[in-house]
């Protein structure tokens, strides 16, 4: 049971958010982030556990997890509706840990149109027309391509857009993404570095079940035959030659439910001619 | 002349530039940004008095000039080669000024790609392939297709991708555009709403020469009598009706050089009925 210190402050306004980040920085704490969509589990337990272990003798880490389940990156025909959540699990487990500071969870980061404009929970933002709604959209155009991209036009689009949102929110020192969503973390780190954000990118590595399948909020879905499935299939990725570091990336969607998983390869060869 | 307290730090390096402002934040300063490509005239001397005036009693302005010719916002047909530089004079107006405390003033701010990339004057930063050089971009899509955007079609999107790198740069607290780039202003101002920026943006007013002609760095390009035509042009604007605050934008080639020039016009008009 967590003692009382470990209670993270529950944060749900942008500038209280940001104030608060502030002050921790003030106080000569490191400000690592932890984005999130909840539904939380060992997985992103890891993250925290890599953001906390961030800290120094000199500086002590103020781990910030935010929880957002952000419309942008869901196409209209994906399953942005049926996205489970529960908050309160989720805070119950974010105290559990005694390594989270702050939880943010605001009700919506994106500024909608006036008149015209759609209500809350609507997939990637498209607005016909000339409203005054969200227009500002961050592109990483060659890695976005790539791998989900082509089947998930928008989700990259909306995936660096809304980091950036809580980058400069949180205003956070190092931010944690896990290696999981490996296409992901990859346009987060260009997009830092091309962007000249000041933050640090942690790749975390992948945390699995007990029978191998990469965790997954989306694994809630699967039913016990569809998950026996998933954990064979992960070895059917066809190679022809591997001569510098690598990653397998597979997507699968079974019945409604998407899932991703992947792997690092490091490889050694002076001639550069062997495969695997 | 300028007093040795008045001569600005001249700063290269983006990370000493951050460090450099973060010292100033620490002290208690504001730091407020003013961007310009250089070649400095009166209307840029404006936007620093608008900076420096943004100090307070309880907090003084640091202000930093950054002085950039961004090459991803000229397209490979337009004026990049030509656009004119002094940097020795630019520093000479700003330490005049007595009110600039840096001048930031980047060789490259853009990662080039390894095997392939272009040197240092490359418009717009279109590399084929698949390289490793700078591949995010910033699009405030709905403000950018309008007005210059229709014929400039790589503009806004090179200004608000160079906008934000300077602002993760130098953090500001406080950043001053011209309102003569008027659809740049907003532009800035969409993106800096959309993506949570930290940071107030001032929008100053245009400072005409003594015959009217608003101050641009490639006026030095035009003769006289090219001169007295634009200024006669400036009025031949057609409109049918304004009922709400809006903005006369105008642009003109004249020979090889592209000017612009905008008047905002505040209207009242109870039944939003009559036109001007």
């Amino acid at each position: 049971m967590a003692a009382v210190a470990g209670e993270p402050e529950v944060i749900r306004d942008k500038a209280a958010m940001r104030a608060w980040a502030r002050r921790r920085r003030a106080e000569g704490k490191t400000v690592a982030l932890v984005p999130t969509m909840g539904f939380l589990h060992d997985g992103h337990l890891s993250l925290v556990s890599a953001a906390a272990a961030a800290a120094s003798a000199t500086s002590p880490v103020a781990v910030v997890v935010s929880i957002y389940v952000n419309p942008s990156q869901f196409a209209p025909t994906e399953d942005l509706a049926t996205y489970p959540s529960d908050l309160a699990g989720d805070l119950r487990k974010l105290a559990a840990t005694g390594a989270v500071a702050a939880v943010f969870c605001p009700p919506d980061l994106y500024v909608r149109a006036g008149a015209g404009g759609s209500g809350g929970a609507v997939s990637c933002l498209e607005e016909a027309g000339c409203g005054d709604g969200h227009e500002t959209w961050i592109r990483v155009e060659r890695l976005e391509k790539g791998l989900c991209g082509s089947r998930r036009p928008v989700f990259f689009r909306g995936v660096a857009t809304v980091v950036a949102k809580l980058f400069n929110i949180v205003e956070p020192d190092i931010a944690v993404f896990g290696k999981k969503d490996y296409q992901q973390w990859r346009v987060i780190c260009r997009m830092v570095r091309d962007l000249d954000f000041a933050i640090d990118i942690i790749g975390s590595e992948i945390v699995r079940e007990a029978d191998g399948l990469a965790m997954s909020s989306r694994n809630v879905h699967l039913s016990h035959e569809e998950r026996e499935k998933i954990v064979e299939q992960e070895s059917l990725v066809a190679l022809e030659r591997i001569d510098r570091p690598a990653a397998i990336c597979v997507a699968a969607w079974f019945g409604k439910v998407r899932l991703i998983d992947n792997m690092e390869i490091q490889t050694h060869h002076p001639d550069g001619g062997a495969g695997i």
